[in-house]
């Protein structure tokens, strides 16, 4: 992606391996839209970077794994500030020039002193954008880095994302990061890239929980004129479902992708809470984990989606191609069992009430993510 | 408690063990209470009961566990008037004068020429009300039966539940069922009964998952008189409360019980929002489960609830009695784990913005939550 340099490193958040992630825009102006998680208790990473986002001159990400830097105080604050002036000294940026988006455990702080005896030297490192390791620098639980490419129209177009646990983002996503040569219009790109995370990492779930730190960022060079930006919109959506689907299927101790498409519901907002209560139902997820074909647990959870309309008499599930409900003639429980043991599983409910449709990823619950889980900050 | 006999027995539902109760009022115009799942895809036992507590002449209750005849279809709700049926010329009732709750496996339909084969010369084995026995018979996975006494002016109240997977009520209960020989006032009983069930039942989420045949009803046969009001509903309330933590204790899997109160919110409605959504995570459940002290989880499922308002400048949280947020001097995490080892952990949130609390229970979430549940109907 021209008008990019990237430099990865170890800090020494927490173990050996790379935990920070600097790219920085070799164009005077760049231009960047940014998503971040819409919890009521955002870190100061989050906060930080919603400002200078307003101010409107940002010229590179930092990115640091492994800690969230959340829950901290004044000092987590005073933290990353430390961090950001550090890094902006070396390459002649602001800290207000940078987005900033950190990850990993809550309530704990940065090891700084190591961390800026580390930062001091790093401009000699900066070299041409290397995306699969800037992917692997922004893993946590991750078990293997995300990336996605695509060229439109002459122009570059990457995708890298991470996240694996604390998953269900709302209004934002867990970190997707993309860059482009593309020359856009501004609200093009803006609108694009809202549209395209609204019906993809916003409707992912691995566990319905909400992180603190949830950022997704766009940042063009506009180097490479002559872009469709149909072309763009599109080749963005397809990029961003597979870096979805990467997601769902390294969820911490998944084995199965869920894929669960509802249609004929009264809007779309509808369809996707009835989606988003089968694809967390954790029963739902056990069955699937287990391919166990208890296929009423999705009526179950389709039944206690809250505020939507259903209509029994038209209600219709399937999973793949196979209808379990109605089956007049019965579930054939060896065909379900079967379409369960793939690794990726495909529900599909049909509401009969209007033209609502939504699909949303999650993944299976398996006694791997409770082990994960419970000893994950020790 | 006088006025009621029980009759239970294994009617063939699934396997050996008790699956059918039924409680026949000896008085003629028992009071009853009810409330209902507010599942939109309720199953018909729960459409009947409606029904036929509107009609305002209940008599008795049939419990059937193993199966929860939901999903099928038309066949499904003759399947139950035909136990009803059965059981109503047994022992001289209409089918109408039933409340019926049915609780297992979806999606299949009940055994039925096998269970009124068994249902033929019950009349013979009526006696006096056996609780446990009747605790006994609707168990489904629950690993021992729930029940509680209490004399309140030489009155008894009884009460028996069950549930342990699908088990977050809404508006409603899992199968709470009480009996009582009080003479009260209907009004005065019907509100005792929803305002304590919306305070313990309703605050009780094991897996996030609304069942289908949700059921709790109250059925006084009014033989003894002089009972305060005020003493019943306290009893009632006390009485609840264990019985919703038996509930939790038995969450499937479940090795704790996980307390949340959250006080100082804008309303209480709020405070139960932010309740539910901290004993609801994932990753608090499994933290608590593998007394890894990663409090900072409790700041993130405080932060996704929609809808409340927190001021984070106010906010604190507690361990039992170990503030965990803020702490200036940091967290003692060897006390932290300590309280997380405990077969019971309170956790405490103050929000310090106005008056409304809220208390709500929960259990942890384990392997053996998964193991269950990937092999449920199997």
């Amino acid at each position: 992606v021209a008008g990019f340099e990237t430099y990865t490193a170890n800090l020494g958040v927490r173990g050996e391996s790379p935990d920070f992630l600097c790219v920085r825009a070799t164009v005077p102006n760049p231009l960047t839209a940014a998503m971040f998680t819409q919890s009521l208790f955002p870190g100061p990473s989050v906060v930080a970077s919603r400002r200078h986002l307003a101010q409107g001159d940002v010229r590179g990400l930092v990115a640091i794994s492994k800690n969230a830097n959340v829950g901290n105080g004044p000092e987590g604050e005073a933290d990353m500030f430390a961090v950001l002036d550090a890094v902006g000294a070396e390459i002649g940026l602001r800290a207000d020039q940078f987005l900033i988006a950190s990850t990993g455990v809550i309530g704990r702080r940065y090891p700084v002193q190591q961390m800026l005896a580390r930062i001091d030297g790093i401009r000699g490192g900066f070299g041409p954008a290397d995306f699969d390791a800037a992917a692997r620098a922004i893993m946590t639980t991750d078990t293997h880095p995300k990336v996605v490419s695509a060229f439109v129209d002459g122009a570059t177009l990457v995708g890298i994302a991470k996240g694996v646990g604390m998953i269900e983002p709302n209004m934002a996503t867990l970190f997707s990061f993309w860059f482009t040569d593309a020359l856009l219009e501004p609200q093009f790109m803006e609108s694009a890239f809202r549209s395209v995370h609204d019906r993809t990492f916003n409707c992912l779930s691995i566990d319905t929980d909400t992180s603190t730190s949830d950022t997704a960022l766009m940042m063009s060079s506009g180097l490479k004129r002559g872009v469709s930006p149909d072309r763009f919109a599109e080749t963005l959506y397809q990029e961003a479902v597979r870096l979805t689907e990467m997601v769902a299927a390294d969820g911490e101790g998944a084995t199965k992708v869920i894929r669960v498409t509802v249609d004929g519901a009264v809007d779309d907002w509808s369809a996707k809470l009835i989606a988003k209560s089968i694809v967390n139902s954790p029963l739902v997820k056990t069955a699937v984990h287990g391919a166990d074909p208890n296929w009423g647990r999705v009526l179950m959870a389709t039944g206690k989606t809250r505020g939507v309309e259903i209509d029994l008499a038209n209600l219709s599930v399937m999973f793949g191609n196979l209808t379990v409900y109605p089956a007049e003639a019965g579930v054939d429980l060896f065909a379900l069992t079967d379409l369960l043991r793939r690794n990726s599983v495909d529900i599909a409910v049909r509401v009969g009430l209007g033209s609502g449709t939504a699909t949303v990823w999650g993944c299976d619950l398996s006694a791997e993510y409770v082990r994960i889980n419970g000893m994950y900050s020790t």
